[in-house]
């Protein structure tokens, strides 16, 4: 593996950032495979690759759609041909339904909604599309992020939408936390008996991560699971047990640039490569060929390699592979990906939804 | 200046990173300014704007050159016509001298080296260009990242780098923490009474960094400055005293798209827009319309506010201007930024050195 680092950083370039697509294939078929058994649909979350390309590759393995994060990723995803989204977040605003409703005549769309000004823009984009606009309630069990807080907000707002022209309630998206499984279905079965007292049903019941895949089965009513990082996996998944070494798709390539000093280094891939999210972890990845080594701290384009605990170190020029901690936020700040099978480069993927932050 | 950010949210989306061209001409004509004034030529960082239309406004109000940090920067800054080049960066491996060398057909280029691999291999490029490589031997004062630690190793590189086919040695690079004046002299004192014992002149000596500005003049036998984040300015200059409120030419306009609890809210401006970057700060980004308001962490789309010290507290729809910690990191997560002149939008620049990680 490291011979095709180093061809890698000869010929596309040291950093690069580079996935093995026979591993993609057997995350993807993992996951679809545990959803099956759980009897629940697959929406993977394309935030985490951001390349149609790989959408395809996981409708074609089963995923009844995908989820996008914004409404550039929806934009780029139904051009490619992806025809059923969930757009899993708030969208505020005039221009965002002029969008919204060019993407609902490519593709069926579902929407999340936590909030009454929320749920009174999107009738617009129904309007301006001649088209339904399908609303899932986001409630939010314990991550304190959007969502609802409570059972009678999550009914208040499905017969709200229920309410609006143009919107159809579709049901309720989750994160719960790992650990909130109980809170989640006490939650979801309020809300469930609520909506159902005022004649609506929700056909869809979203969850949410990768973590959560094995927690899936657990919530009852659940119909469709949601996970993005699985694809590629990083060191938080390696960390919470959600992945093992052999699930790792995707790595950096770098290399050692500096030694100025017997117990430090300079690698290649600093805070425009790595990204600064932590994920609540020591180091900042880690280098599979010196996995003693720290990645303690960055500038723009420097990485901090701390070796004291190395006892063999890197020299300068050697070509280095590393697991970032976050994978979702890397792959979002390069244009290419370099796609490997095994040993063999097997050509670059455009990451076509990076940097679609609108 | 609210209805201005809000006009740019419904024209080209929320987020939006927004700069105000009247703000980025103050500070290029203040740093300008303050080199002439201590007899040092300004050699502007383009890692912070990665933009050739502003290192061309840079170089009109009197900058000697530019600098770079990755020769993915240099070869879209000399494509766009900027000719005198410094790479502040150890370059490695057959494929980046062979596109130094295309850079070098088309500007003076100055490269920087902190070890004998990096300089054995630089020969290489001048070889292909048929043109001299001006090489910096960078030293380090204190901030242990890249740079020979002690003057005798400074000495011994500039002599291997004047042994070497196609190489001239053109003096020291530094990047002095900015309480080590004194040592960063002494260093930089017995390097060059070595390198003339040799028979070299360093003819360049550069030194670096916006806080630094204030240090201009108190380095003996500085030849040149390079500052980068002055030119937009962020939180961090805020917080150490580089910059004023007035100074502050870039913010990041987003939307408050939840408040799913009286104390705290989302808004759409995540580590995927504003990056994880602390600086070191609490907090992630001020809100100039809720200082109070802190964005306590990050998703990848969500910035989670805790609102609990807010008296004003913004509602979901509000349209915000975000202050962040680290601009350079956040210019490079978007293709493009709107520029404004006061209260009017003029335009779109494209970052057309972003992500130019190799």
């Amino acid at each position: 593996m490291t011979a095709l680092a180093q061809r890698i950083a000869r010929e596309f370039g040291s950093p690069a950032v580079v996935i093995d697509l026979d591993r993609v294939e057997r995350n993807i078929a993992r996951v679809q495979a545990a959803c099956a058994a759980a009897g629940v649909a697959n929406r993977p979350h394309i935030k985490t690759h951001k390349i149609p390309e790989i959408a395809k590759m996981q409708r074609d393995a089963g995923a009844s759609g995908i989820t996008c994060q914004k409404i550039g990723e929806a934009e780029v995803m139904s051009e490619a041909g992806l025809d059923d989204i969930l757009i899993s977040y708030n969208l505020i605003g005039e221009d965002k339904m002029g969008r919204l409703a060019k993407v609902m005549e490519r593709a069926t769309v579902t929407v999340a909604a936590d909030n009454p000004t929320v749920v009174a823009g999107l009738p617009r984009a129904a309007e301006l599309s001649g088209r339904t606009l399908h609303v899932v309630v986001e409630c939010d069990t314990g991550r304190k992020r959007a969502g609802v807080e409570t059972p009678a907000e999550a009914i208040a707002l499905a017969k709200d939408i229920a309410s609006r022209p143009g919107l159809s309630f579709a049901g309720f998206m989750l994160y719960p936390p790992e650990d909130a499984m109980e809170i989640t279905q006490k939650f979801l079965d309020q809300a469930t008996a609520g909506v159902r007292e005022a004649g609506l049903e929700p056909r869809i019941v979203s969850t949410g991560g990768t973590p959560n895949v094995a927690n899936l089965g657990r919530i009852k009513g659940a119909t469709e699971h949601r996970a993005g990082t699985y694809v590629f996996n990083d060191r938080m998944m390696l960390a919470c047990g959600a992945a093992t070494m052999d699930d790792l798709a995707l790595t950096v390539v770098g290399t050692i640039v500096s030694r100025a000093a017997p117990d430090r280094g300079i690698v290649d891939t600093g805070s425009k490569t790595l990204t600064s999210d932590t994920g609540g972890l020591e180091g900042h990845g880690l280098i599979l060929e010196h996995p003693e080594a720290k990645i303690a701290k960055f500038a723009e384009e420097h990485g901090f390699l701390d070796l004291t605990k190395c006892n063999d170190r890197p020299k300068v020029g050697d070509v280095v592979r590393i697991v970032p901690n976050h994978v979702c936020v890397v792959v979002n700040m390069v244009d290419r990906l370099v796609a490997t099978r095994g040993d063999e480069i097997v050509g670059e993927l455009a990451v076509a939804a990076r940097g679609k932050i609108a």
